[in-house]
């Protein structure tokens, strides 16, 4: 009823602070940020990468990405589904400034910053919630955790190499 | 079934050519220029305006846009449908680098550049194939002419400004 | 829950009244006239036309048209989206009584009846919620007025003219 | 490629034909009539009815339909989907000319004419290819026929009224 | 907000009772059944047969149905919608345990146990709320009835049939 | 055109083999398997357990799950997503013979038969073509294999850990 402009702004799409582990950090502007999205099917993110930095194996349950590089050079890839006797292809490829990638919806990709200086890229989403999943985060950092049966055989470790990555500090880099 | 990373990138969303009437120039990446965005859904787009270069009212009848201003600022809006006694309300904003803005399907809307430098955006669209109807093209260039005597009632103006209108270049700044 | 016959009822698509400038008048029973078209995707108009009467150039941001003439005959058409190098196509049609058309989504289109006696038109359209954004409303009539700057620029015409098109009274032809 | 307005034109939804055991004619304008209907998600139909003209109960499958009567009046009614203890109702309403109902996708409806003059209806579909399933052919009319056995005890009748009910011609009024 | 296990679980997806004059019980999981289910648009289906039980001739007005058989043999069948000559083609086949069939989004199909022993059939269907018409009762048994001049000319039978079959009980498997 | 009941029909969802590694067999009836799933939007599987056996963590990129168990006991889980300062949720539940339980569209799940008899599943998923990523092959099975600096960062372990661990053979449990 009472719609105003505001309702489809978000002000400040800063650069992020990648001084942390994986020296990197996202910025998505969802529907929790501009109310306006509801039900539109689409939502933007800025990610940054410190030289090195490394946007880790991730999946947006709900979207499509499709990203391009505005500064500096990002070595980019995703995983295709299991597919008989032939999946899990890994595609990848280097992008420099203006090159665009798409990673499909629900597969497994990263962006990783080889070079000397900072990286960012735009991405637009198809989804006003796209919600994200970093692999080793839900894997051994789950609240509570998966049980280490589970793990161990699943990942062909031992309990006490489950144990022991579960009790590391999975930090995300989504802000 | 021979699926290759090339089929999901686009090498070069270059900084367009300015130097027209409009000064602005928009470089579309859909599925016609990234074959693997077939059913996914989205789309991106670089906008480049020179200074007081204007994006002209348009609309994209397949898709909502998110857009981030990357380089100097723009002065955006959109006009709401037509609504029992309160529609075709404007809502506009000044964006300044890092601002979002979203423009819901459909809507009539326009990036203008007020400043003296140059401005860049960078845009995501919920379409593999969003359309762009730039209105005065459409209106007052189509191949063959809207009839005279339909402009001519519906904009309020004699048959010889539409006449006029008519016989302008109506340049399309969609690369 | 307490669903009732009145929730899928609307009593009375009413010739409408024609005696204004545009001559003519759309009746459109949409999800706020009939509360149990919500989640169903569809909505039916009528439109009338005095002699000469103009549903002017307008868009439709969520939905499909498809029009049958019930009375009378009416000239038709739509302009298709901006295309590398040959896009705004006039697409045009004499229709007589019992013929159909169609006016895909988002697209820009009129119907005009270029006879002496009334005309009469009933359409479907896909959305619960169409939309109606009448271009010349929008762009010369919108509150507040878009920028004069930008209308100037965008149809070519110097500032006086937009002004003067703004000063004008554009009526909405949707009850 | 080679579009033109033919492709979103349908010559002659006439008057159809209702001196059949039904009294009643549907001629519905879908994606096989009008190629430029594809992907757009709707289409348009007329019916027919002479006096105690009657559509007999059937569904739309892909299709919720909006319908308005043009001439005459119309009895007009469907049923709710099985609910825990109170589904089966029959919602119904007698329209007049110019009255709108709406008939919820896959929902079992039906347009009876009680009065001794012509009825005629134009509706609108949310689907470029509804379908229609006539309850009483698709039951007893199919090819080949539903086994008696499923029929009898379905429908509470002995065989032998079920052999009799299937050895009738079931018309079918699509056109 | 305070989402937890329970939201995406039901307990006990039991044997239904099919001590009834159809024989056979259905049991759905949807989103009444399920909160979690919203907006996911699926759902699953036990339904048990006594020897020669039937699921009579129904449709799910918004979703497709994939059933397999888990404990003894079914005759199932389906009937596709009117088509110009030659619409209302009776597909059937006799599923053994472990085999597999699709009843397309809103299409006539039943269920049938020719055997001694009983059956039982996992089903799963494309909406979280795919909704149950039982055609016998839909048609016979909704209340208020319909009008028995409508169904006498829909089925070809006089009234007093009409009047007879609307007195039955027609009893609603679906728990 | 020349569509038959075959088209709609798969033989055999038989009982997996699961004399392997991972102690589990899944066999999913989708498009490839039944071409009549065509636009459906629905597919379904059976899940085989030995005892101790484990369908290991995995998604479906384009489909929400949901499951019955129809013989056996099965522990299953699935993690939420990463949201501001509260994800990557763990949900568990312990399923007896008949329960049912949903795991929403892309996020990472899990079953795994804790007990000393065999274990049976029946799952509905929301597409024609849902694809599964099994975690541990996409990352370190994929081919060619994804960088070990990305992996060693993205995992927080050394890149012997990971080169080890792309050494293994991650046998694929999709039939």
């Amino acid at each position: 009823m009472d719609v105003k402009a505001e309702d489809f702004f978000f002000g400040g799409l800063k650069p992020g602070n990648t001084t942390n582990k994986l020296g990197s950090s996202v910025n998505l502007v969802n529907v929790d940020k501009i109310a306006g999205l509801n039900t539109l099917g689409i939502s933007l993110a800025r990610i940054d990468f410190a030289p090195f930095g490394l946007n880790p194996p991730h999946t947006h349950p709900r979207a499509t990405e499709i990203l391009t590089v505005i500064e500096g050079e990002l070595y980019v890839g995703f995983v295709t589904s299991n597919l008989n006797g032939g999946g899990n292809k890994l595609f990848t490829k280097l992008l420099k400034k203006g090159d665009v990638f798409v990673f499909p919806q629900g597969l497994i990709h990263f962006q990783f910053n080889k070079g000397h200086t900072n990286a960012v890229a735009i991405a637009g989403l198809s989804s006003q919630n796209p919600g994200a999943i970093t692999i080793a985060n839900a894997v051994f950092g789950s609240k509570p955790p998966i049980s280490d049966d589970v793990l161990a055989k699943a990942f062909q470790v031992d309990k006490k190499t489950v144990d022991w990555l579960q009790a590391q500090f999975w930090m995300d880099n989504n802000n």
